[in-house]
């Protein structure tokens, strides 16, 4: 019954390309420094300004989202200066461990996993850090399925401090709102692989008119990740080195997409993915991570079964389905699973996704209806 | 007598892209911790090898060229040590610029552009710079299209110093021999859109055993670009962070045509491309920027014609016949133009780019006769 190779992937990405997209990719090549890749470089970029919500022009950089993390903080901090970093799970962690590898002092605000930081933590906890000259945190935290509230604690920080306001935004990006400048966002980092339907190998990021000035006067050495040779190239309509042409191709295509579909309506389904996802799951006995106000619209994060079931064995039966999901991270891993659905993904993803779990559920010897979480999800689809 | 659409990439890379390796980019997205992806980076490591020359398994990197290079100077040396680079052209200029960004103290060897260094040079260089702990060496030199003799020159530094001998081969790895472990190269660095034949956007290190112990004992802070966290997770058959999944199916499907054609076969092609180039530019009257023995196999360096042409306007002619060739780097801006031969590349290709030559002569008012330059790289071919 299944297509030997046909497979859903339903992980927190790298998420599935859409078929423009997909042929975008094979443009023939051209050259990185002609009139055809300027032109290019100038679309993909005022074409982000929309989805990040700013009128500074995006910068583009051919790497993964690590790299665009570590040029945040190595282009906005120098050994020795304090930082802040909300942890609200592994990539906050990320940011944390960059930082440390550059002799930064990190001072890490703990929430526990599952849930997203609230205004007056760290509102107490800048208090605490006064002389932070920056705050890192994580728009959608890729390994619980949280959504910070980063405009409030955006709001609560600019209102005590005038750290520099750092976020990575690489997991939920076109997927939900962005408003960088209105926000007061310094620096905001995303990555091609999740909801901007590309796949992995570029990233992007925006810096505010405040961060410049540190940005230009900060001596930490680097090359590659020096944020002042993209901005100084992006001028001149280029990269300061050969970027990743045909994911650029790739990028112009699905920003065409994104305007097709009207960056609201994205949104919108999005929050519909979201909730027929976790309808469905909790239709079935299953134990969401996290509360439906913290939960991201792009990953949902299951924690447990009313029936105690070993999440791997239910993993491992979705895979001969040909259903990738995703395990738990750090010392989440075999305790919890994650469902993407981000990007190039509909209702009837989650429809077949639901379908598979109640079957693996079935085959696992858990007792219930099939199609109960599919109908659930249906109930919420047609009334979204 | 043109189709919109139609051109000739005849720059030095980015190269075209063979239509086995374009439709690779397309295969739909995996997940980059999946049993796939792990066979995919696995295979494209093994494949690598070959090319390198070497029995480690290349790293691969997410990145332009240029953060491989970077890569390279900052996991093997540290602030304060002294290296010498071989300065033939720009990026050996490059490696120096990143090296002097690190506060590494940098010796530059300077030698004219068009010229490759020679081993007598790099001898008497390195006695008056023995504290040096690495010698810096670009293979081809993109800019002028010099090949570099690496293995005599890695020979000589071998036989008076331990310094380690770190090569960009950006622009020839996969259309010259390499041999890394029997040479002595400790660290040789490329990227993907030159003879390769892919897209830009992965670059790849291979390391000595010799170089792991410098590169694990140093403190110089680095992330994304932390070798060493590479080699760990090849070694799981994966890599660190997202890799461009799509770039290195991509790459199994260019390694897979290398193999087809045989690498000897590979060689031989690019020597007679570069011949059938040179033996072409001759007939009609152009002067070459380097000589046979230094010129490379994978880029053709033009400095001048017997009659004072406008370089720029050549180029410009040749850009409405939709053959687009690179002019000069740095000071050689508007003095030269660089006709790219490498990766997808074949006798008619050379033949094509001739006859748009000869036309854009003409268009000149340069007095040749149509068809001779043809006919001189016909009877490279026909011999070859």
């Amino acid at each position: 019954m299944l297509f030997h190779d046909k497979f859903q992937l339903r992980i927190p990405g790298p998420t599935p390309i859409p078929p423009q997209v997909q042929m975008a990719l094979t443009q023939p090549m051209i050259g990185h420094r002609s009139t055809t890749a300027s032109t290019l470089i100038e679309t993909c970029s005022e074409g982000l300004k929309h989805i990040f919500g700013t009128q500074e022009s995006p910068l583009i950089l051919t790497s993964s989202g690590t790299a665009a993390l570590e040029a945040a903080a190595i282009n906005a901090l120098m050994p020795g200066d304090e930082a802040i970093v909300i942890v609200t799970g592994a990539f906050g962690d990320r940011f944390a461990k960059i930082l440390k590898r550059y002799q930064i002092k990190v001072h890490r605000l703990e929430i526990p996993w599952g849930h997203a930081c609230d205004p007056h933590q760290i509102q107490t906890f800048l208090e605490a850090h006064p002389q932070a000259s920056a705050v890192f945190m994580t728009y959608c935290e890729t390994s619980t399925g949280v959504l910070n509230p980063i405009s409030l604690l955006a709001r609560t920080i600019r209102q005590q401090s005038d750290a520099l306001i750092i976020v990575d935004a690489v997991s939920c990006l076109g997927a939900v709102p962005s408003l960088v400048d209105q926000w007061g966002i310094d620096i905001m980092v995303s990555g091609s692989q999740k909801a901007l339907m590309l796949p992995p190998g570029l990233a992007f990021v925006t810096v505010s008119q405040r961060a410049w000035p540190i940005i230009e006067q900060n001596p930490t050495p680097r090359f590659y990740l020096d944020l002042h040779a993209y901005r100084k190239q992006l001028e001149n309509q280029t990269t300061p080195y050969t970027p990743a042409l045909n994911l650029l191709f790739g990028l112009e295509a699905a920003l065409t997409q994104i305007e097709t579909e009207g960056l609201p309506q994205v949104f919108t389904r999005h929050q519909t993915l979201k909730r027929m996802t976790r309808a469905g799951l909790e239709a079935i006995g299953f134990e969401l991570m996290t509360s439906e106000r913290d939960a991201s619209p792009t990953v949902t994060s299951v924690s447990g079964h009313k029936q105690a079931i070993h999440t791997e064995q239910l993993r491992s039966l979705l895979k001969e389905m040909h259903v990738h999901v995703a395990g738990g991270q750090q010392h989440m891993k075999g305790k919890i699973f994650r469902i993407g659905h981000m990007g190039y993904c509909d209702g009837f993803d989650i429809l077949t996704t639901l379908a598979a779990i109640e079957m693996a559920l079935t085959k696992m010897g858990i007792t219930i209806e099939l199609g109960s979480s599919i109908r659930t999800a249906q109930e919420v689809w047609i009334h979204a």
